[in-house]
Parts: C-alpha cells; sequence; structure tokens
C-alpha cells in the first residue's frame, strides 16, 4: 500500500507501537516536540548519530527492510558500545520517496524494533517527511556512563597490546559476494556478518568496567582505519601481527577459494562492528579473562609502539607500512 | 572548490572550528564515537531531531547557505523552546552531493555556527557523508529542563487562554512571495520571517519558569494544525478570534495589495516559529506582564473550551469550523 493512501499522521500511529522498551528514566516518549528522559543517576551522557542513504549505504534490492532497520540502529549501538557506554533512547529521522510502501516500512520499523529489544533502547522520537527519490534514514542514539569510565580513542600508549573483542573481515567477505555474484557453501555466514551485525555492547561495558583499556573504538571503516584512528588520536604507532588477526574458518575458505586478498579483506574494509582496544600488558591477561569468563573473545592481535603509522608483520616475520586511511566517501566518489 | 578535491577527514578538520561556544559541561567534542556531556544538576534531557531534504524542505537555488544553515538549528532550537527548555548539544549529520563546493558548506557551517553562538549551541558532533543528487541535513538537539517546568502539549484546560508570543503570516507570505514572484515594498522584512526565523526561547523559558501555563508548542505547522495538537493530545477544543491572531502591518498591507486570503496566510501555513500556549485566565495578566517587561510579547487570541476541533471567530461575531490538519508530508507529495 502507498504511504500517501494513509498520511503522516496515521503512519507516526502506526510506528509508534512497541517503541517503549525499557521505561525507567522516560518521561515523555514521541507526541511532543521533544522527547524528555533522565540520564541515571552519577552518569554522564554520550550522543552519537548517523546518516544512511540508499545508493551510498545501501541498495534496497539488497538487503531486506528487516535488515536495514536492525543494520541501521546496529551501526549505532556500536558507537556507544566503542565508548564503554550504554545505549540508551533513539530519535529516528525517515525521507520516504513514493516507490517505498507501507509494508516495506513497517517490516523497517520492525526491524529496529527487534534490534532495540535486544539492547534495550527505547524509540523515543524523530522525524518523517518524503523524499524525491531515496529513502534516507538517520538516527541519533543516546548513551550513558560514569565519566571516568569512558573509553577514548586517544589512550593508548607504547607497549600497550592491542585487541579486538571479535573475528573481522567476514562483512567484508559477504559483501564481496554480493558485489561479486561468487557462490560459496558458506555463504549464509557471511552475508549474516555484513547484513546483521551484532555490535559488543556487553564487551564494552566489562572493558569500560575493568578500567584496564587506554583505548577503544568499534571497527567500522576496518582495523587497519579504525587502528589507525587510535594511533593518530593518541600519539603512537602499532604493529599488527596478520596471523594473529581474528577471522572465521569461513572467512579463510572464502579467501582461499577465489584467490582473494587476505589481508584487504581482513583490515582494509570494515563493518564487522567488533571493538578494537588497546590495553598495558600488565592487564592483559586480566582483561582477557574477564570476557572469556563472561562468555566473550579478547583476541590480542598487535603492539602500540613510539612513532606514527601502522607496520604490518607478516608470518614470515617481515615488517611493512600499511596505509592507515579507511574509506572517503568524498574521494571515493 | 570540489570536495572529492579535499577528503573527508580534511572537510571534518574544516569544520570543526568553532563549534563548542559553551565549554561548561562539555567531555569531548567530536573526533571519537560518541561526544560525551553532562546534564546540568537537577535537570532533564529534552532531545528533537529534524531532517532537511533539498527539494523537499529547500530550494538550493532560493536560500543562502548561511540562512539555509541558520534555518536549520532554528527549527531544532525551536522544538526545545516550545517545551521550555534551553538548547543544548547537537549532532550534525549532512549528505554532500558533487554538485556542491566547499565554499557552499563553508557558507552553511558558517550559519549554523552563528546561530549556534546566539543560542549557546554546541556542536560536538556529526556524519558526514557523500550522497547520489540531494543535499540532506539532519540535526538532532539535546536540551535541559527542571522536570516540573517542561511544558507538554497536553495541559490545556477549558477557559484557558490561547496565547502567541509573536506574529505569525508573515513567513508564509515570504514563502507566497517567492513562489509567486510578486513584487513587494516591503519584501526585505517577510523574506527575513521565512528564511531567518529566531526561535523563542528566551520567551519558553519565561513561561515555564513562571509555571503558569498549561500547554505549548512551536508554530512550525500553522496556528490552526499546531493550536490542533495542543487540542487533540488535551481532549479539548479552541475558538480562535481572527482579529486577535497578531500579524505584521508588513503581512497585513502584503495580503491587501494582492487580495490574499489573510486566514490561510495567517492560520494554515505556518514556519513561524514563534510560542503557541495556554495559559488559565487566572494567571494570564502576570504571564503577560512576566513577557512584556522582559521585552517579549504575549498576544491572547483564543479560548479553550470542551469538546473537540477548532472554531473560528469572524470579526461579525460568527463562529464557524476550520479544519486543524496541517501539512502532511505524504498525502501532499
Amino acid at each position: 500500500m502507498k504511504i500517501r493512501n494513509f498520511g503522516e499522521f496515521k503512519f507516526i500511529d502506526r510506528i509508534k507501537r512497541g517503541c517503549v522498551v525499557r521505561p525507567a528514566g522516560v518521561i515523555k516518549a514521541i507526541d511532543d516536540d521533544c522527547c524528555v528522559f533522565r540520564t541515571p543517576d552519577k552518569m554522564v551522557n554520550l550522543l552519537t548519530t548517523d546518516l544512511l542513504v540508499e545508493d551510498v549505504h545501501f541498495l534496497r534490492e539488497a538487503i531486506s527492510p528487516f535488515k536495514l532497520g536492525r543494520k541501521s540502529l546496529a551501526v549505532n549501538i556500536s558507537d556507544i558500545a566503542a565508548m564503554g557506554g550504554t545505549p540508551g533512547e533513539a530519535v529516528i529521522s525517515i525521507a520516504i520517496p513514493e516507490t517505498v510502501e507501507i509494508e516495506y516500512l513497517d517490516e523497517f520499523y520492525e526491524g529496529m524494533r527487534s534490534m532495540c529489544r535486544e539492547f534495550e533502547v527505547n524509540i523515543l522520537g524523530g522525524d518523517t517527511t518524503s523524499s524525491r527519490k531515496h529513502l534516507v534514514i538517520n538516527i541519533a542514539l543516546t548513551g550513558w556512563i560514569a565519566e571516568e569510565e569512558v573509553l577514548y580513542r586517544s589512550g593508548a600508549r607504547p607497549g600497550d597490546v592491542a585487541f579486538l573483542t571479535g573475528a573481522v573481515g567476514s562483512s567484508a567477505a559477504g559483501l564481496d559476494m554480493v558485489l561479486s555474484g561468487r557462490d560459496f557453501q558458506e555463504a549464509g555466514e557471511l552475508l549474516e556478518a555484513h547484513y546483521n551485525p551484532v555490535p559488543h555492547v556487553r564487551q564494552g561495558r566489562i572493558i569500560a568496567g575493568l578500567k584496564a583499556a587506554t583505548a577503544m573504538i568499534d571497527v567500522s571503516d576496518g582495523v587497519a582505519s579504525d587502528l589507525g584512528h587510535i594511533c593518530s588520536d593518541s600519539g603512537v604507532a602499532a604493529v599488527v601481527e596478520l596471523d594473529r588477526v581474528p577471522v572465521t574458518d569461513a572467512f579463510r575458505r572464502y579467501c582461499s577459494r577465489f584467490n582473494l586478498d587476505f589481508e584487504k579483506l581482513a583490515l582494509h574494509v570494515g563493518e564487522d562492528y567488533v571493538l578494537l582496544g588497546t590495553m598495558p600488558e600488565s592487564r592483559a591477561g586480566e582483561l582477557k579473562a574477564a570476557l572469556e569468563s563472561r562468555g566473550c573473545s579478547c583476541f590480542p592481535f598487535g603492539r602500540i609502539v613510539e612513532g606514527h603509522g601502522l607496520r604490518l608483520k607478516m608470518p614470515d616475520g617481515s615488517l611493512r607500512e600499511i596505509p592507515s586511511s579507511g574509506y572517503d566517501h568524498f574521494k571515493d566518489a
């Protein structure tokens, strides 16, 4: 059904159901000029925002509206996780072209709600409008954390160990598979990594609560680029050991089956939404144990050193410089 | 200069200058996965968001980038004002097509910064991306207020007086002038109302601090629609006295010169960004005096009554029903 048969206010009535999943702290949701909510006692606020534009960030034919809804929220939740925070309240802006039907939007919002239920995120408001051609989604998401626990990109120090909370590369392989049309037995696992990433909020909370890490970021642009952000913001350099970078067996088999550039897919594409942190060597055992005892993972894969830039240590022990630049929306345009 | 000669990170370095105008309470601005800030003591948070899409909300040829920047923020600040709050921290998302040059963006951000300086709003982060065709801007803005001072749309009671904090209709006349190409001596004043609205934050704070008003909204969709929101959310009706609705002399002359529908332009178009509130008759004198003693205005123009819907009282004393429906992005599409 066309949304113009529905009207804006009836559409808003439709999407606002099930939006508040954690009523504590919420004073006013939707239906007013602003939403109103409390920051939990002794906490500071986090705020992040992400804009997703059709044909730039996603192809409407390639991702189901349900997964698009989930992923739109996941990328924001992951930014809160990257600071060590707990995600809180979301406001959703959506610009809808005539070619998008109400059934599509129902599934899109159901996808967002399913992600919100899993992470106790409330949808407290937003903006709905029309668009001439492309579907546009913007999410702004708040979160909270004790001030002394916040993990920035800027705290890494020479001697620190760099670690990841999960495997990387599978999302890149999933995207490569979609774009290339390659057929692969374990396609499902790689596609799931690309279309349905799960933000590492629990891992982020464990790490921040322990006050052992020195810097943290989520892997959105790729390990090289995101570790590069930590290095440049911290005024340090890093050495990455390629054979310690965690990848899945399916990823390894995909690269080898099609003779693809393992390094590029594992380090330079991104959208993995695992966390990448640094920690003093003296706390590494404790942090790894804390994560593993709660069913999470910690993979040390590199070392912070003095200087600037990134070097890759190959399995044969040789070292070479690698670019730390990530995806540039304008240069690649 | 093309933005692709610049690159995303150099562009971000360029726009982040001058973004923090009120450092108190700001812990981390820009340059990380989230911004981090405090909510002032004993205050609750407000959050609002607005999405502006080229060719839907604005024509790039018709508004200068400086004023587009100012207005993008003004509409969000106005939402905070409508709750009685103090605006706080903004995150700006922007999707930029190739046809937009860096000089345009410099002026756009300078416009945003000028509005931010006037209202002590910090720009603490955002998202920059490319767009296939249209310029897209999303702003999310936080604010704060003491919980017991928040003014919702839902508190109006029969017997209350409806008031406005400023003249309406001039923005509609300005837009009409642009669309029709009409020539008018006082064009400047009407265009300024449309392209450079000033949110009524000070008025909102005075009204909320006095705890005299029962409901409040900002006039974005037009007096009829926005008073209609208060009525439906409060379960009441209203009578508007047409000859008490505040308009400027320039507006009056524009309508009469071109024989235009005064009622339509004054009540049914909007984008005035003044505040529309309701207050018990017993507090009306006090509230008016409080506003006027601080250089602001208060124009009673109607009455809340039992029932539902809106009626217009004409200068001859006759009453007739008027539609309270506002602009519908989808039905009008």
